[in-house]
């Protein structure tokens, strides 16, 4: 059916948004609203536009035979800044804190809110950059690993410590957890991940490193390659970490069990996103 | 600053997508905006008519000084119908056979346009009841929970077999592992559900049940109300169920793990809708 410009924006916004990262060619749209190309050209001019201003991310229009449009999810660093020193004041709540020093972070990574937010400041940094699947660990990096593939238009692939018969074949590696100094077993199902994949690893909290540093060795027997590696939360006071190169949301510096005070500031991911 | 028509038409539809259910007053849009409230209204009709068309879903506005607009998400049941066919045809894949005649679903279950759909078919049977949380049980079923939490603008609580630390005290019960008939114990953190909370359980895949009666018998324990079940596929194969009500998108009828086929149904999820 032949339809109007109000119904053709509302309807595509929609579309792009449930379609991160696809490369959409102009004749899909101008078969599914039944319009002329030059129609559908000056609606994506103007969903461009407003994107960029409400800082919903990038529309980018590829000419040619091979073209088409595509967004690109992003975030600008007011609203990522605005979110994140929320996220801190949240997590330095004194409740949170367990016995042992660790805190609760379930209703955080429970509120879908926050984890399109989560998902979108992480996929912000390697939205131009090829990405083929997000891994995490389960279970608390689910739901970020979830959010951030939801974002950049892959699937996710999930670690586990405890492989199950409905994983099939699986492949697995050693880590120590740096927190016990334990030497653990964490397994992944050897169809979820093909071979030469690039991937983001993700995780809610990184103490010593040593869960993320399993995964990036995982990596390797899948002959795959890593994009980047993103925690939700960083632990700076449990000391030297055995991955260097990574981004933290936030950064937990002290947590002062005997005065319930957990003490929260931002990570570098605002510095990485201005880098 | 002022805007446009059309500006306010694509940013409000990101508004609203990312805001199911929540009631969201005029005054709101119209400082956003900087416009009339007459042309905020206006608007409104028109996103609600292209939502109803495309089947995104409906957009209800409630009269008075309490009043506002509010996105109800759904689905036509052309749009699950096709949805739903695809996922027997890609259920029924032979290679997803593994030994004991378990299933893979990793692929499914990762794959975030697949658990948009799958979301969006579960919370639109709910979209119009009181539901405050989304629960399920670790580790495949946080997907599915994550996604009708979205869809549902509430969040979701994760069921453990294996409580960590990380989740503070917990309340626990017993469940009879049907397909083990062993009995077994599952956990949930005490704080992340409040008393008399209103409950969908979900789960990727039920065989005997015993798993969602656990769940079941967990919102017990925390004075809550079960709204609804819904199970990505049931087993029908697996014989009597412990649940009687609830709604399966997919049945698998039949695996024949000598001749390596798996013989798959629509659920029972399309005759509820229509009901």
């Amino acid at each position: 059916m032949k339809t109007r410009r109000s119904d053709r924006l509302i309807d595509m916004t929609s579309y792009l948004l449930d379609h991160p990262r696809e490369l959409i060619s102009l004749p899909f749209f101008v078969k599914r609203y039944d319009s002329a190309k030059s129609s559908i050209s000056e609606d994506l001019a103007i969903i461009k536009r407003t994107f960029a201003v409400r800082g919903l991310g990038v529309i980018q229009t590829l000419p040619g035979a091979a073209g088409g449009v595509q967004y690109l999810p992003g975030v600008n660093s007011e609203i990522a800044g605005d979110f994140l020193k929320l996220m801190t004041l949240k997590l330095a709540e004194k409740e949170r804190l367990l016995p042992g020093g660790y805190l609760y972070l379930s209703d955080l990574l429970g509120n879908p809110l926050y984890l399109k937010m989560i998902g979108r400041l992480i996929a912000a940094q390697y939205v131009d950059q090829q990405v083929d699947a997000v891994m995490t660990v389960a279970t608390k990096g689910i739901p970020i690993a979830q959010s951030v593939a939801t974002c950049l238009g892959v699937p996710f692939v999930i670690v586990r410590r405890d492989a199950k018969i409905t994983e099939g074949a699986t492949v697995s590696v050693n880590y120590v957890s740096a927190s016990s100094s334990r030497i653990e077993k964490m397994e992944l199902s050897k169809r979820s991940l093909a071979e030469g994949a690039h991937v983001v690893i993700v995780d809610d909290f990184m103490k010593g490193g040593g869960t993320i540093h399993g995964m990036h060795d995982l990596l390797k027997e899948f002959s795959a390659s890593l994009v980047g590696i993103t925690v939700f939360a960083e632990a700076s006071f449990a000391g030297q970490r055995v991955e260097s190169d990574y981004t933290s949301l936030l950064n937990v510096v002290a947590v002062d069990t005997q005065n319930s005070e957990i003490k929260v500031e931002l990570g570098n991911y605002l510095d990485k996103l201005s880098d």
